[in-house]
């Protein structure tokens, strides 16, 4: 029993937050925020269009057949709504370049606006209500995450996942007609698919958690508008939400400033396709093998420390193929050491087994200090001729700290969609996702990535 | 970390058990006690083939389109796999007359005959294909049920959908040609989305739970014939579900006799559509109602016991509608002391607001003795003229140890299935599910249980 959690009526809460959003205008900063989330989850799930995990699902979804309701991002192909929305949060997550809520580490977007995409093209909504359903989901999510971050997380539950689930299903809600109490039972109907191992991080399965996430949100709401009865009160009941899979401390702080104040304004966009707690050693690797230009032929030693977390998720000397080299502290700062760069073209699986990453792996010593923010990190190469270098980065490149530019997120969009569209189209895209606000239908969307004969 | 089930490579025992199930012949009476509980399931399916919560989900199905590649039970509707295995968990479960395993409170057959029967009839299996499938699903499940009852369970956990969703992969395993290998990334798929929560026991959305097991476990078979690559030692590994949902105390009794002993041949048939928990009441109250010929209106007062888990989940005077109906302790003792049964008519939304029934309610004292077993119950009858009728329960009707009769199940089978089909074709039907090993293609069930205009 929750006890506080019961005495606050989270769920009548979010209902009524969620029913409000659909009407209720952003303001201006928390507008872009999301106008500047939806198109880094967009390049993301353009650039992995091709990828092997995305191909898997995409396969499967095709053998069901099912009415074509929804785009899968950067395909001709359409699914119905609850594939799409799997297919598609499979995509947003596969390259590990999607965003991040840092402080419950947290990818937001990632099933929030696969399901909210793939029904807003069904039903045709506007740009706008797309928008304000983006912002919503984000916020249930982030809310829980912060109620229940580290202790959810550290049980071994895959946040983005289980709680993105909750976030899908609000995001989903937003973009239909239901009535508060039709909400709740939504909500009910996802918070009993919520699911999503950690065991799962090093593995492809980690981006199925997501797509699966967003697809089981998609369904909590159609089941609902059919009339499925649930849970009404699923957050704060008896062996509901908040009883099974953490006890917040404040159960309050789930409602307070709903409506007012926005998660959306604190992700954190990546520069860097691999896990976040990897990325102020990477902005520290860079920043002194280009201010010192060190030959990294003549490192003789690195001492690196990090955020224990850190070290739990991505202390792993010699990774072994693409996804679990993006969560390799060590590979990441040979990479940048080495390369001077560590964007999307440095971490293929053929980098994993370079001699001479694999070589400086062996000369790198990464510590956990737990006197540094999850934000931090500590870096001193030693060269051959006795001399040292010494970095710390307080916040890394993306945080909302140290934001990317909208130059720069165009030029890391542009970078992905060129994957499957020409450089022209990117551009394109990228300004239409950008001004998504003032867009009538977001199933015009579709037209800008697939091939021109087919865009008609 | 779960020190003990690292120790026990429990993946590969379940994956290895899987491989060799497809090929071994199941002992007799382990193939009789398949053949009657998927009578049973069948029967439970077809009768709540119009239910109301079974229309939602089959509505919802609809619109999302897909290949009519499985049938819904007692319907003329054909989905894909994943939707059908949903649907027809759904069914399944919806009149609360499905089977138990009483030692773990799992319904073994729910999840796991619905995912197997979908894939059995789109690949055209052999009944004895479909059994073999059966029996390895619920070994699993019940398996894993008993290494973590009751913690798992009293953490909130509905587990016949979370440990279901695995029963339902290793069914759906064994109707495919996977290898041990592949099978370990189906059940690391599986296990990631494990989800079920308690909160949904007194609504129809328990009945869901089931249907989203079956179809998670069938499209975890499907995402790792396509190559979908997952974690391959998901039950014992760090941040895997015995480190999530539960830490075995045993993990080596996972094990122990795999292939050799079946879960299968515990299982208890409901002779009465409510919670198990409920059923020695029920027992007791029909036989003092029946050979005392007790007249409900001289009853001056009822004292019950049951074990302490009953009042737990059914100790509810006033129920609310047909499922909390069923789900309550004093109207099942007011039901059976009044109609002298409680069968599949006895338990209908009316009965509930039934004035005599609701009167006799408030004459019912249920305690809970932690000295009685669960399968166990005291009932004190006090009539108007002082005197005294007292019977004592200690296993309850369709329990292993007072089995129901072929003729018993043959007649609940029947009841259900002529709410959708003649009498004649019931018994057919019957005929056919009893002799399910030596059918040589499940998709001819279909026939029997639809318009004979269809059936052609």
């Amino acid at each position: 029993m929750t006890e506080g959690a019961e005495a606050v009526r989270v769920t009548r809460g979010f209902c009524e937050f969620v029913v409000a959003a659909r009407a209720r205008p952003l303001p201006e900063t928390v507008k872009q925020a999301t106008a500047r989330a939806f198109c880094n989850w967009l390049g993301c799930a353009l650039g992995a269009a091709r990828d092997e995990s995305v191909l898997a699902v995409l396969k499967v979804a095709d053998g069901l057949g099912g009415n074509p309701q929804a785009s899968v991002v950067g395909r001709r192909e359409r699914l119905d709504v609850v594939n799409a929305a799997l297919v598609n949060g499979v995509a947003a997550n596969a390259l590990d370049y999607d965003d991040m809520h840092v402080p419950t580490l947290i990818h937001p977007t990632g099933a929030v606006v696969a399901a909210a995409l793939a029904l807003a093209e069904q039903r045709k909504a506007s740009g706008a209500a797309l928008l304000r359903a983006i912002a919503a989901g984000i916020e249930i999510e982030c809310r829980l995450g912060r109620a229940l971050f580290p202790a959810h997380y550290d049980a071994g539950w895959h946040s983005t996942a289980t709680l993105g689930t909750l976030g899908a299903t609000a995001a989903a809600a937003c973009l239909l007609d239901l009535d508060a109490g039709r909400v709740a039972h939504a909500f009910g109907i996802g918070a009993t698919q919520a699911s999503g191992l950690r065991a799962m991080l090093p593995n492809a399965c980690k981006s199925f958690n997501l797509g699966h996430a967003a697809a089981n949100g998609v369904r909590a709401v159609l089941l609902a508008e059919a009339g499925l009865a649930s849970a009404t009160d699923v957050f704060e009941t008896n062996y509901g939400l908040l009883h099974v899979y953490g006890r917040p401390r404040d159960p309050g702080a789930l409602l307070a400033d709903l409506g007012t104040r926005y998660a959306v304004t604190e992700v954190s966009l990546k520069p860097y396709p691999c896990g976040v707690v990897i990325h102020p050693l990477i902005d520290a690797a860079l920043d002194l093998a280009r201010s010192h230009a060190i030959d990294p032929g003549r490192i003789r030693a690195v001492q690196a420390a990090v955020h224990p977390r850190a070290i739990q998720l991505a202390g792993r000397r010699h990774p072994e193929d693409a996804i679990t080299g993006r969560f390799s502290l060590h590979h990441a700062a040979a990479l940048a050491l080495t390369r001077r760069s560590a964007g999307l073209a440095a971490f293929d699986e053929a980098d994993v087994h370079a001699p001479e990453l694999t070589a400086l792996r062996e000369r790198i010593e990464v510590t956990a200090d737990p006197g540094l923010s999850p934000s931090a990190a500590k870096l001193v190469v030693e060269l051959a001729d006795g001399s040292r270098h010494e970095c710390i980065i307080h916040s890394p490149s993306g945080s909302p700290e140290k934001p990317f530019t909208d130059a720069q997120l165009q030029d890391k969009f542009v970078e992905l969609a060129r994957r499957v569209v020409t450089d022209e189209r990117a551009h394109a895209l990228y300004a239409l996702c950008a001004g998504l606000d003032s867009l009538g239908d977001v199933s015009e969307l579709r037209r800008h990535w697939i091939d021109r004969e087919e865009a008609g």
